[in-house]
């Protein structure tokens, strides 16, 4: 545990998710087909089928691609002073997203079919799952050095950091609301100085 | 503010959104149609029809229709005490759902449509709205009592509140995971506690 998949990719298969990007941008997940995505690429059909079989494998292999892209974002968080690394971490999960808001309505189109495409479930699981377990490595280390309460449940603290993530990740979409990312970031600030921190 | 828009249905139409409630846990929002949602009717899809010109009205009116009975359902927290109605209100939000899982596969896939069915996003705004104004005057009024602390924006935490709620929805729909609303459950518990209350 600990490492997520690494998967790299072509030059030309970057090329075509960087296409998916955009048509992903302009038409959203339920009017996006291979066509708009051939055109994003400046190619045929037949050139991006024959990279991709089917629109799901291409758009399992999109969500690897952000999906590790995020992780790399993660991965530059290189503190490990463990106050400063969460709040880093926290930022990489709610504040940076401010610049990706049009990825944000995608990719909730794409949750939730999860429960209909094997393919998308469990790469969300996997990314959730290790996203969790940076947070919940931080917190049993900020345990050990006596700077969070050792009553904490590592676990339920990153489980609990997640929810208020993924809520404002929804809220961003549903209510169209630029600001819901901000109310969750000082929630999960709240909930850092006030669950977790021993005071000073 | 403060009154939800009340909508009222004939018992034909609350049969019509009966049988759509069963035809989505059945067949799923992407795959519902007309012709499913008067199978589970029983009827002609005339007679469907007759009531609702398209599926997006009728998916509207029955977003109206459950939101209505959520809202029902939060009338029913009588008690006037800051701290326990606060309870209740947030165990109506996050614990009454584990009864209606396959509702909220459903209910993600139209959030998600929120930002191309004007007809949703209002919906879900009006019922956010709504819901907001609930905690936030439960909150305002337990400042007012003493029990919370007066540094409190009351319009804060009850968006940090319905965060934490709506990560748990998302949450247990993508990731298939009913403990995600426990988890949420303890989460809001611990900013109540932290956050919210003054020391005993």
């Amino acid at each position: 545990m600990g490492d997520p998949p690494d998967r790299s990719f072509s030059d030309a298969e970057e090329e075509i998710l960087r296409a998916t990007y955009s048509a992903l941008r302009e038409h959203g997940y339920a009017d996006l087909t291979i066509k708009r995505i051939a055109e994003e690429y400046g190619k045929s059909t037949a050139a991006v089928h024959y990279h991709y079989d089917t629109k799901e494998e291409l758009l399992a292999a999109f969500l690897d691609y952000i999906l590790q892209r995020f992780v790399d974002t993660i991965h530059e968080v290189e503190t490990t002073d463990p106050n400063e690394r969460l709040t880093l971490l926290l930022d990489q999960l709610l504040v940076e997203l401010e610049d990706h808001l049009d990825l944000l309505v995608a990719i909730l189109e794409m949750r939730s079919q999860a429960p209909y495409e094997a393919a998308f479930a469990e790469r969300f699981e996997q990314n959730d799952e290790y996203v969790r377990y940076m947070l919940r490595t931080v917190i049993a280390d900020g345990i050990r050095q006596g700077v969070f309460d050792d009553d904490i449940d590592p676990e339920h603290a990153a489980g609990a950091l997640m929810t208020i993530v993924d809520g404002a990740r929804t809220r961003t979409v549903v209510l169209d609301d630029a600001d819901a990312l901000a109310t969750a970031r000082r929630t999960a600030e709240e909930y850092v100085d006030t669950v977790l921190r021993v005071d000073d």
